[in-house]
């Protein structure tokens, strides 16, 4: 690692906002525009969030989901069908009142999020319970007016999923609703590599018009939680609401049961924080643009470049493979694609084509071996699956070792002033006490998990009788 | 076909626009919702847009161009900065006002086209010869406030790609236009079935701040022309407004030459109006949802569904396949998969089990015959191919017949009161002749084509020296 380039990023133990500020813009992800809080996500950022959308878009048409598209504008008078709903959101709208020269007669809002839209639609196309289930989804950008804002994290328009189904009953919706929960985890785990919490959102924390929020939570490198996704049953308030009714099986009048779940460009936020380093951003293999990067070393020499490109060839089947055949320093190079995340580095020159060989290194661990051209294959192939076993692994043990037990709140305090990290204890279910442990402490409810444990027999707040164990933490 | 089917569809010859809606809204290509010009895009619809989004998106990745995402929203201070840009598109733009409960200090428009928010960005990461081409696309909804709106053909939101990019030189930069211009004109062409007219537009209809435009243009079944996609040659007149610089190869200060090209949600209303009849929809195979429909007959006897399935199974890895085994009539099935544009309809029933065979129903021709199961992969492959290249050539057979030259403005008015075609007619390159012949006959030029031919010597309109042949017609 160059000196150079040491100085042009903050170490995260130093300024953890900082250092994920200069990721995001040293790797190339995004740059900012005139647009307060809006985002330009760059061709580097923008592959990975294609990368993410083709496998969750996989899953959800595998889940029996199919793909529409709703408008993005609102009428006011649509909007506010559902009191809760246009309670949460109507303070962080956009709203449209021109078009062209003329004044509208009615606002429009740009879409925070689509309930009321699909609202509309399904009444129009559901009457009978054959119509049933109604399993939509749609990818779109949504625009909520936040007043502090960050790359992926917070942004006045972001890129989403937003699933929207109904259902003949309760128990199917609910069903949805973990189902999706459960494609979110596995995305999160098995793709990003993400260890997350599954569990319920307070009523306090749940989505506005919801019945109940499940959500996924995931630790940062500074011990900060993130909301990682949610999915939620609304039962039948928006269904009421709009009159999306059906004929059930005895031919009587029903409203339906309704779920909404959604996965955003936020996710890549929680990717920078949950595996970077100081050297920059570090992608686990399934989502990297560019799984290995093979760099020719003395590439002036005669036969390197060729060698390299066979190798690139020899590869492309089998991984996402990169050449940086620039005439720039080796150790600007290497420094670049450290900074950009890519799993595995190849190195080749004169050497290791006299003794058919490559050198690998590993982003995640630094490790550096030769490996023989013979096993080239077979070792790429075995060295990703490591590598993204092993950030999947270090986040996971990160958040063991950053997860306290406590169960009064003069620990839950002194716990929480030494650093931030994930706090189990036990909740007695009332919305006072969360308010007290958020004034307090400065942590919200993360999530009641569905799975539970006794850590004690009373509240942390309150001392009356328990209800679950909460996780809590400070949030992004 | 039943004549209870024959009911719901308007004939085209009858009334070709309230046809067009029967197909939009029968086929469940698209609802209507209470926003005012804005379509539901449904399930049926929204795949036909992904087919063709995945397909253009491999033809534009190739070509060397790469995916971003800029904002949703235009300050409008940034709107302004290009003044012909600002000019023809300040009509029709929809401005946001308010964000939660505040008043903005600035106006922020709903993006109509991206060139302004490129712009800025191409500012900041644009500084060296090094650093072109900039090869950027992006994928996304824009929105303008158009007046009388038509599914699909024109709506206050359509989705579309804009691609946007810079270059050292002006022939770079018109290579560039050509060849995405091509990019189009192939995929028109090659997977929707389209035959298209390439040509420029003239200054009058060229794109608001363009040096000039390219298109390609087609036309409809009622004899009217459609734009199907344009690319703009921009010049530097961006790159000046926004301060686009860059050090050229001797170390002196120039400006970027740019393009920008875009393709809609729109050319789906085009194959509908190329393809479809009185039957409704009609489907090219590459860009069908699906390609072969599997009907069972007498499927209430043993062993029938069984083998329906397994031939879906069988045929499953060379083309989309679906089945419907509910127990709705064969001839409501039938006309429904007519309705839907289903390309082949694939039908099999005890007797075809016993006789090892399958019965093949073109949608295009109506043509029935049957397929041994030995020859059934081939069959189905052979068949698909001959739609596809049907279909193309039915379209071009009728825009030669409803081609017509003229040579003076009075054949021009009569030809067009016979019914609306494209006509070919010589053009003194005023645009005063232009509006001239748009009152007198309701044709717009639609764009001087690459092909020229001479058709005679004077300008169809004020008789003075021609300058180019154009083709003419009304136009969506």
């Amino acid at each position: 690692m160059s000196k150079q380039f040491v100085e042009n990023i903050t170490n995260m133990e130093d300024d953890f906002a900082q250092w994920y500020t200069d990721v995001v813009r040293k790797a190339k992800l995004v740059d900012y525009s005139s647009v307060r809080g809006s985002m330009i996500i760059r061709p580097y950022g923008y592959q990975i969030w294609e990368n993410i959308k083709i496998e969750l878009d996989k899953r959800i048409k595998e889940t029996g989901h199919e793909n529409v598209y709703m408008p993005l504008f609102i009428p006011e008078s649509l909007l506010q069908k559902e009191k809760d709903h246009i309670e949460g959101f109507a303070p962080e709208v956009a709203w449209v009142t021109h078009g062209g020269e003329e004044e509208l007669q009615e606002r429009l809002c740009v879409r925070p999020t689509s309930e009321v839209l699909f609202g509309e639609h399904y009444k129009n196309i559901i009457h009978s319970y054959r119509d049933l289930p109604k399993l939509y989804n749609q990818w779109s950008n949504v625009v909520r007016w936040e007043k502090t804002t960050r790359p992926f994290l917070r942004t006045l328009e972001f890129l989403w999923q937003e699933g929207h189904t109904c259902h003949e009953t309760e128990e199917e919706a609910i069903e949805e609703t973990e189902k999706m929960l459960d494609v979110y985890s596995k995305i999160c785990e098995e793709f990003l590599a993400i260890p997350v919490i599954k569990g319920k959102k307070t009523d306090q924390e749940k989505f506005a018009g919801a019945t109940f929020t499940y959500t996924v939570e995931s630790l940062m490198h500074d011990g900060k939680a993130l909301q990682t996704a949610t999915s939620h049953f609304l039962g039948d308030g928006f269904a009421k609401a709009f009159g999306i009714e059906f004929l059930d099986r005895n031919g009587e009048l029903q409203n339906v049961q309704q779920t909404s779940w959604g996965f955003t460009t936020r996710v890549i936020g929680a990717m920078i924080m949950v595996h970077g380093d100081n050297r920059g951003l570090v992608l686990p293999p399934k989502v990297a643009p560019t799984q290995v990067m093979i760099l020719p070393i003395a590439q002036h020499k005669e036969g390197v470049l060729d060698h390299a490109y066979s190798i690139k060839n020899r590869l492309s089947s089998i991984a996402r493979v990169g050449i940086d055949s620039s005439d720039k320093q080796p150790g600007w190079k290497f420094n670049e694609y450290e900074m950009l995340g890519v799993p595995l580095r190849l190195e080749v020159g004169p050497r290791d084509i006299e003794k058919e060989q490559v050198v690998l290194v590993r982003r995640d661990t630094g490790d550096k071996f030769t490996v023989s051209l013979e096993e080239l294959e077979t070792k790429i192939e075995e060295t990703l699956s490591q590598i993204q076993a092993n950030l999947y692994k270090k986040a996971k043990e990160r958040m063991t070792e950053k997860t306290t037990s406590v169960t009064n709140l003069e620990d839950f305090q002194n716990v929480l002033q030494e650093g931030n990290q994930l706090i189990k204890a036990m909740w007695c279910g009332n919305s006072a006490c969360e308010n007290i442990i958020k004034e307090k402490t400065g942590a919200t409810s993360r999530c009641i998990p569905f799975n539970q444990e006794s850590i004690s027999a009373q509240c942390v707040c309150c001392n009356h009788q328990v209800q679950h164990m909460v996780y809590w933490a400070k949030a992004y």
